[in-house]
């Protein structure tokens, strides 16, 4: 009965947009949000992916997210600009505040644009990897609700604000796509191990009383996660400088909001999110050859594969997901019974049933 | 016997500059580096302080370092440029840089400039704080000589790969200073304990056995830091690849050299350096005005500082070493007696007895 379903990456695709469309969004922007949906999918980044849609469709159901945003450029330079995406969908506000980054160092060498009154982005390497193809290093950041105390600090002030950084390697080898947030860890890590009824590592969070715990319930309840380095003597101040500085681009650079001025993040969080982003590209040729680039690029590459002697090879940042990408485009996208689902209840209730019968179809 | 001294900061400046001179290091540049030694003194950071004098100096005087470098612009964009050190002193290779970053972000919004061929920049922060005074955000990172080890790896590909981010605050306020290895520490930092006689937490190195070491002694031997995170399932994955990008922009990028490349930068390894840098300056009015910013940040700022309920104050990156800064301007700068010795030794050997005593006089 529990059975996980191999579905087709375009049905799917094809599925989110019609609940995108259904819920208002124009038919360019629902295929956007979905390409950030499926490409989360594909990368096995399922926490980014269409498990996601039925959370995508209430908030713009209950209008917390604007379906037809007026993006607007408020400051411009030859180089930068500030976005402001009146709410409207992350991934719809986020591909263009990055698509304006890539113009700008098009022209320039390097662009970066911060943004102010967005929400979710979904998978924040998706950002980044927009450069991939314009011979470009793509930035990604953003910031997101309070959730991480800082070291020796008693309550969260800011959230697991990610970083994505994508540098773009020789044709069939992995590109380099950094994409973790500024924390030890994240809410669905631990949400994943009360799942399975197991405890979490010593350096994830805290309890309510402070004290660090091991048990997800606990955790779940405190929402005090550690910055990443876990405890002061292994580093957790470079965590929290390098969690307040992605906040203070998003947030405050932005002209947008920070810490707690964020809300409805998380989906027990009802309101206007208030998210805001960084990002910025630079243009690879700018600094010199790009042929060149590659070339060293992959002698650095080929070095940290072996740098074990034995075992399993030491991957790099990309790698893995890059190789779940390639099984799952010839084997199709595993979505668990509880996912597959949820979709059908969505699609019940928004009268698109055909829509998902066009998924079921697809059954590999 | 073992008498700290407090000496003047402008005195040591002084002394610093006299020494450089010596070694056929042009005024002008002896000063820079003097500079940054000296920022380093007075934040508090005496591992990159004058206490590394005698370090410079070997190199200069072996002309493993080019005292009289042509630094060189070999790539420009509008925002972007590459510059190549000529094997110059990192400070004096590391401001120019960071001055050609920070005049294109006043033209462009932003300006990136990758540096290839130079050498040991001493304290990170100081060239991400260049950017202060202009009303910009900085950004520096360096590579250096190998000495971490990928999650699960056995030997190190990479080196400590630090990254400074300085953001202005309102005057009398500390600015934000990240500056921090993006490993969970440094060597520095165990040659301390080693000389305390202390066990050094779980999580900063492992043996030559590659297993987790408390042993200084044991760490120090084998070289193998950890990366920001320890252990896989603390997040060391996402410290690697901070380090690795670090890596890319500052190796690879700029057309210069990487991991095993490296040689050189540490006393124990003799050879030209071949170290690489990245910097980068955001003009803050180009995204929003200045005035906006600075009361926002400033929000922002007073939030952190309440973070604790009871207990000493959660502090920011940056606030220690500015206070530790007020202090040392009105006190002096604290030189413990093996310092002095060594740089009475190297003052000796230089002929520069008079320029010491200069330094004494000043004695607080």
């Amino acid at each position: 009965m529990a059975e996980t379903l191999f579905v087709h990456p375009g049905k799917l695709h094809y599925f989110a947009r019609e609940i995108f469309k259904r819920l208002r969004v124009p038919p360019k922007d629902a295929s956007k949000i979905s390409d950030v949906l499926v490409a989360a999918d594909l990368a096995g980044v399922e926490s980014q992916g269409v498990a996601r849609l039925p959370f995508y469709a209430e908030r713009l159901s209950s209008r917390l997210v604007n379906p037809t945003p007026s993006i607007e450029v408020v400051e411009e330079t030859a180089s930068t600009a500030t976005v402001d995406g009146d709410n409207g969908p992350g991934p719809v506000v986020g591909t263009k505040a990055m698509e304006l980054a890539i113009r700008k160092a098009g022209r320039n060498g390097i662009g970066a644009v911060a943004v102010r009154k967005s929400n979710q982005l979904g998978m924040l390497g998706y950002y980044a990897r927009m450069a991939l193809n314009e011979q470009m290093i793509g930035v990604a950041m953003t910031n997101d609700l309070p959730s991480v105390v800082p070291p020796s600090g008693t309550r969260p002030v800011y959230g697991t604000n990610p970083i994505a950084i994508a540098i773009p390697a020789k044709e069939g080898r992995s590109p380099f796509v950094l994409d973790g947030s500024t924390s030890a860890t994240s809410r669905g890590k631990i949400e994943t191990a009360k799942q399975k009824g197991e405890a979490i590592p010593k350096g994830w969070a805290l309890d309510s009383s402070n004290r660090p715990t091991t048990d997800p319930e606990a955790a779940l309840a405190a929402l005090r996660l550690l910055p990443l380095g876990s405890a002061p003597e292994t580093g957790a101040f470079k965590g929290y400088g390098l969690g307040l500085a992605v906040e203070i681009l998003s947030g405050v650079l932005s002209g947008g909001s920070f810490g707690d001025e964020l809300a409805g993040a998380q989906g027990d969080h009802p309101g206007v999110a208030h998210i805001g982003h960084f990002f910025a590209a630079l243009r690879i040729d700018a600094f010199g050859p790009f042929g060149r680039f590659l070339d060293r690029f992959d002698v650095m590459l080929k070095k940290l594969s072996f740098s074990h002697s034995g075992g399993p090879r030491v991957r790099y940042p990309g790698e893995p997901e890059f190789e779940t990408e390639e099984e799952r485009r010839a084997n199709g996208i595993p979505l668990p019974a509880s996912v597959t689902r949820d979709l059908e209840g969505l699609a019940r209730s928004l009268d698109l049933r055909d829509a998902w019968e066009h998924v079921l179809a697809s059954r590999k």
